[in-house]
């Protein structure tokens, strides 16, 4: 079995050492342009160079939940698009986005920098009936985030293309639903997959039927937000703030406003990274499941897109 | 029926008249010197001229969770000291931790301060199995604490002075518990009642045995923090920083060395603040269940001090 790593912006060798451990007999190695072809693949933002030198990939294994730059690409025509399951990424979604609502909620950016200055003052306290939570896209990311925000008694509402259940969490869903989703949502958390139907979707028209002061939250993919929209309407009022951890471009450019606007909190699309002995480990149980004719979960939907 | 009003800080008006919509046939005012005797009384702080001149009272109303203020005044001989039954305040605090527990084991204020220095810089993920969070305390407040921990999968450890049990959350009791906790916790987050036990229990001797690089979060009372000894043992490495929202004496006198100490994050004592309307409910429950000779949750030990 030959197994072929080509991923972006990630170092090679602890990934290779990881998968030859467990796999001994399998012949795994970093593509290289003209490489022989392999039965499976490792990747992250892999050229489509190495797609056409791919025709007799039988399946690709993403390492980031998101696969959207996979869909842009002329995939292998047998080649299925396998993502991991989780892999330790849903607890770190949920711990940075309760952090984030609960740092605007409780105003606690605030209070910290009235402490640094000196000053010792409270604030009315906030009432959270005042402050639901609305999450966008209810994948394995976007349910976990609802369920860890249901902890801290915040109203949740859950919005997606097609109806989810999501347990203790109210749902809304299609177009249909998306009007009553924002109109209702005062603090809203994008974790909705990049596909052709989602980019652009936090603009202006949209962000606009939020609660007036509505916070946002985007974990998702920077092409999601329209960014000038979001400064215009930070600077109106409409929206009070927001934290991003993705970007249009990335690293985010020197000179971008995002960097200077106060109300915007920024990281370094961190929110949830791959974990990498989890995803070696899930990558080898899919691999050698696939190569007996087994069927594995996290099958992407190419026609979907996610 | 008498209720008298004694709370330090506290705008006397809305409590007022939310305890007269409830007790309209109640006779209700602020404690004056002098003021004749009443039956029960709602307190904050109050002075020890309030209980010499009010012998008659059959209970008092403590609208803070902690009582170690009332605890140091001679009380008069037939008071029942009542605190409220969580009022909202346990949800407080399970994210105000929470939120405090993420951001040191996410390095977000690292991330974010890069940011804003315009830096795009990614640090390693840390092992979540490395940052044990120990609860010192273990009552209303403690235990929904470690729970709400738990959904984050952090390893959580309780300890308490005499056995308690929290579900899925192994504990330990005592002095004899004591230097195991100490020794595996890597987040210590302290929510004891004060009382002459505890009181300075956050000193060099414990503090040293905790994890190098530990972080202390203190949301219980001043008194528990030896103050020069944690500043000691940031500056010698043992203690990694500390989230702080209560000071021996409050607000933080000008000049205090923790205002300009960038390890340590200060919030003005607002991490579980009283909600009046959830109080005033709970107050009048209780003083209408205790004048019809029923039982009350929440009575005080008075001996015990909490």
């Amino acid at each position: 079995m030959k197994i072929s790593f080509c991923c972006k912006d990630t170092k090679a060798e602890p990934w290779l050492e990881g998968l030859h451990a467990a796999l001994p007999d399998a012949d795994i190695s970093v593509w290289q342009p003209g490489a022989p072809q392999a039965d499976y693949a490792v990747v992250w933002a892999p050229p489509q160079q190495f797609m056409d030198e791919q025709p007799g990939l039988k399946a690709l294994f993403n390492i980031g939940a998101g696969v959207d730059a996979l869909m842009k690409l002329k995939l292998p025509p047998q080649a299925q698009v396998v993502r991991l399951d989780d892999a330790g990424m849903s607890v770190q979604m949920a711990e940075y986005v309760s952090q984030a609502v609960i740092r605007h909620f409780r105003e606690l950016d605030g209070y910290e920098a009235d402490m640094r200055a000196g000053t010792w003052a409270f604030r009315k306290p906030r009432a959270r009936a005042d402050f639901t939570v609305g999450v966008m896209g209810l994948g394995v990311l976007g349910a976990r985030v609802a369920k860890a925000l249901t902890v801290f008694e915040f109203p949740v509402l859950g919005w997606s293309r097609s109806p989810k259940t999501v347990e203790a969490v109210p749902t809304l869903h299609g177009s249909q639903g998306f009007a009553e989703f924002l109109a209702q949502t005062r603090i809203l958390v994008n974790l909705l997959p990049l596909t052709p139907e989602t980019e652009n979707i936090l603009n202006r028209a949209n962000l606009s039927q939020l609660q007036r002061g509505a916070y946002v939250i985007n974990v998702a993919r920077g092409g999601h937000l329209v960014e000038e929209d979001l400064l215009a309407l930070i600077a109106e009022g409409q929206i009070a703030g927001a934290t991003l951890d993705v970007f249009r471009q990335e690293p985010l450019p020197a000179g971008h406003p995002f960097w200077s606007e106060p109300c915007i909190t920024l990281t370094p699309h961190t929110s949830a990274r791959t974990l990498r002995d989890e995803s070696i480990a899930q990558i080898v149980g899919k691999v050698v499941a696939m190569s007996r004719g087994e069927a594995v979960q996290g099958m992407v939907d190419v026609q979907r897109g996610y």
